[in-house]
């Protein structure tokens, strides 16, 4: 271990999320370790930075923990709306970040972050689409890139949660979940999104007051791709998110049944993850191991901020097309030479 | 065996369809007879009735079948062209008439049969929905009808042919295909279509030249339901008919994986049906069985003329979204008091 | 329908088996009837025989009512005791004959009744393993016998009952319910069984006192091949039939999941079948309208006498396995060239 | 990152599974470090050492590579000849020590190690039974261990590799793959083994002249439980590790479909992965992720010297019963007190 290549990282927002990429930095990360935390909620700063020891930093100032010594990368944990400055504040010191999505709330902020990062020449910002990093999602990339089932032509998604949190919003739907399947379709088919549909059913008796939950959410594509996602952030039944592809010779499907299968009193089967930790913890653990590996070599490897604003300009139509009911098309500027596309795919 | 009791039954058109139909009812359906057949080509219609015995005619005229010594009732399997024509005559003869799907090309025939029907004062006419007698679909009925799910609040639907018939249109995919996804929404949900959109991607590389394959048709019901049906008449692998009912408080799912699963040269997995009529041949027994014995007791338990006038109002409704790229009303009559619901599924 | 072609069939035994076979001659199998039926239980006799008409006599003699009337083949349901004198007593007739399992409950019957048959010179009897005439073992067979997983070398079988009968002893563990695995061991392999042991753990504390279940029954087979079978008689939660073979080249295994796939609270999965009626529902149609069809054709098609002996001679063979704790061979005669094999698949 | 607690570890042996580990420890796992290596081969431990960096040593004696400096822990991945040697080596200087299955090839040296690490007084012996960590094998010893399905009454065992490597012999079926079986069964029942029974069909036409492939292994246990082991190491397909508990009220399987399903050519199904190291990759991780917790923490939680004299003292009655044909007792002497039973299960 050259202990002089380990990576000092700090970490903005130590809420949930954040405290868990502390945890995951710390103990499962070789090459990497937490230098500075920040959180508005200084009590909660302290309590993180304590978990990691002494030499770690508890900051409110976002600034202050990035300019903590032996600082060499930034994760965004922080809620969507303090995203912007953040990032800005990161190219400023010429820092690699992984921010968590959204990289901004709307297309406009992610446009802003974007120019300042051309402006600096090199890229250096990683959005947290951790799907990506997904065994199964990277299987099924691979079988897509492989051409082996011809062109893709039809995405079916399925994004289940077992409840919404009390203060979950109609919009969430589009910003907090369906976000998930835009980037996800947009990575899986190599296409932009290019209109929105959102289908509403009555609402099931089991949505709290006046969410439209589920919904059936139809992207079109510009390679004349259709993508349909059903989001259904009630149904009671446990956390599952499955895509299957209609390719021109044959389908592909995962999201399945993994893991363990019984029989007993009268029925087979297994069981169904509660949340998103289960499902996708290898993917939270890859996404930072190899942003890590990335970020140590010089590189950017990861979903980027065009990924990031591609994201804000689809649930920007999403939402408008859930408020008008009609068919809406998705903005968006034309791709930056500075953000061509590179593989994704491990190599490794 | 009281061969008083045997069914007499005309079988009128003697192509793929019909000619089975014979084979069916002569060697699997105890308790019935085929005592004549007609069609419009002679020697056809000799070379069908020869495989049953001296004892059944062959007709070119369908009355002369109809009229025929020991008829007691009628199976029609002539084109679609030919049915209203044939199913007022088997009204006018007070004769009970199973019916291939459509009962009529256009609404307007089904409501001309629907309103001999009832004039005749009651129900003789059931219609070729064979699903409805499929296993899975009826556990699926079942699962539905019990409760125990919830309310059932989006269907997703996926109707997979290897390839099409050289002539094959696309107001065929609607007219021929995915009429049945109508009728089996119309069945498991319990509600009537009331609106019908068609999406359609980039054509695959392996349609025909002008067939828009695949396409997503969604269609709305009158309880609010969504149903959504990937119907793909070129998938290449195989026929694969598939349904995701997605209620309150579960999803169930049918036309998965069955029966032989095996491991060989790096994968594992089981064959996929090569047409229906692998997939559905116990659906299309049970069907005439289930009608022979309904029959002889007086009643008419399966699909009815409603029915059947129900998906052409669809498939119309289906076929100029379609043309016009727009999401299309169903128009239908009020349910006349005559067709009031009956329970399909099987008591015993 | 030439009612004079119609198969007449004596069912002898108007149980549980013998009425419901009565049911399904009635109601499901085109070109047979039941012309008489007899069971030492008069009152049950005439019960049965009243769901078929005033033209079905009822016997408590055997013989009597395979001379009445209109009676062209015979179908034993009674209990395993009373076969030998009945299957002989047909024989002498010179009558078809479907014989529910076992053939006799010895080896030694068996012998006589085959000796019987072979003296007649010409093959009557039909033993009622329906497995043959599942589906999905049909499959088996068929990929077995394609050769394309090169030979068969380990065959692993589960069967699995919810709860045994109260007075179900140890020896019926072989003689009532692994005796199926016999005989489908030989006819998927198409190898005699040589050898028997079994293997006992620790009783479950749910199997009633003094029944040792489960148990590991293990075969051997002419051609080298080792089966294994898990019988468990209460393993409480649905009735499971499952066999595994193992090939030089690849698997195969039927018996898993089918039909309708459930999301419910938390789990994922389907029914498990409560007892042999659902699963094999079928293949008991299938049977007797194979054996009918075979039986006006002049021909026997399905499984022997010689395979009821095999069966019978395994069972010994089990039972004393389980007596002594000791590996025992099975003790067959050669196989007359009488009972040379047949190809059982059904080519149609 | 406290840098003085990263914990040192010299790595013996360094062919493809100890270059493996170096690549392991220095890549994936935060804490640890590879402090030294060694290897009869001076130019391939000079090799791996360079991955590592100029700080790292190779050495061909393995007590110089322990006694290099900042080594605290020893992870040995030697031939199984050397394992005895080394490990009362590492014992000696009461370094704690994860050592690569088998703890020695025969119990005598087993219980040699056992009485050095008992005079230590404490613990510091892990063997690498990895499956102990891999997910499904965690979530069916979390099942059995809960008791929702009662006592385990039998095990049923699969262990396919593609093809075995050209030296490998019938004895190694035993201690180098059911082995493996041996340890899970072991801890999954919480139960000795007992006796071993081998029974060998006609070995497969696809396996090296001399190699009885395939194998029926049969464990019998302290529990009365019985164990059965498909041992196929030439099965031609993937590598496929399947295990099916069989409780009081229920069964439960690991190691069927897992990821992508996939339809095309008529075929549905997923891919079988070609070796161990996709499968266990993994639980290869964990392995060694929680042995440097562990001894970061001054405990040993992972299988113990027990557990690899136990292996040893299964695979030497295995491959007597190979020999003799005959069941044959496991001899071990009685569990020390000093390796009574820790929870195995990872408490996170």
């Amino acid at each position: 271990m050259n202990t002089e290549n380990s990576l000092g990282v700090a970490v903005l927002g130590t809420g949930r999320m954040g405290a868990d990429h502390v945890r995951r930095i710390e103990r499962l990360i070789s090459g990497a370790h937490v230098a500075a935390v920040a959180d508005v909620d200084e009590v909660r700063a302290k309590e993180v930075a304590g978990t990691v020891g002494p030499h770690c930093a508890a900051h409110t100032d976002p600034a202050a923990a990035m300019d903590a010594p032996g600082v060499g990368a930034v994760l965004i944990a922080s809620p969507g709306a303090a995203h912007e400055e953040q990032l800005l504040a990161a190219l400023e010191r010429d820092l690699p970040v992984l921010c968590e999505k959204p990289l901004t709330p709307d297309p406009q902020g992610a446009l802003r972050v974007m120019a300042a990062e051309e402006a600096l020449g090199h890229r250096r910002i990683q959005v947290g689409f951790m799907r990506r990093f997904d065994r199964e999602y990277r299987e099924l990339k691979g079988l897509l890139a492989s051409g082996a089932h011809g062109r893709p032509l039809m995405l079916h998604c399925r994004h289940r949660n077992t409840v919404s949190h009390p203060l979950f919003t109609t919009e969430m739907l589009i910003n907090d979940s369906v976000v998930h399947e835009m980037d996800a379709a947009r990575w899986l088919l190599e296409q932009e999104l290019t209109a929105v549909t959102v289908l509403r059913p009555t609402p099931s008796a089991a949505a709290p007051e006046g969410l439209g939950d589920p919904q059936l959410i139809i992207f079109e594509t510009s390679g004349g791709a259709l993508v349909d996602v059903e989001i259904f952030v009630n149904c009671g039944f446990g956390y599952q998110v499955q895509a299957e592809a209609v390719c021109e010779h044959g389908t592909a499907r995962i999201g399945d049944a993994h893991g363990l299968l019984a029989n007993t009193a009268g029925r087979w089967g297994g069981e169904i993850a509660d949340d998103f930790t289960g499902r996708f913890a290898d993917a939270y653990d890859h996404q930072v191991r190899e942003w890590v590996d990335a970020t140590r070599a010089g590189r950017v490897t990861g979903p980027s901020a065009w990924d990031g604003y591609a994201a804000a300009a689809g649930c920007a139509a999403g939402v408008a097309a859930q408020r008008s009911g009609q068919r809406t098309e998705v903005e968006m500027i034309e791709r930056p030479a500075f953000y061509s596309p590179v593989s994704y795919v491990r190599t490794n």
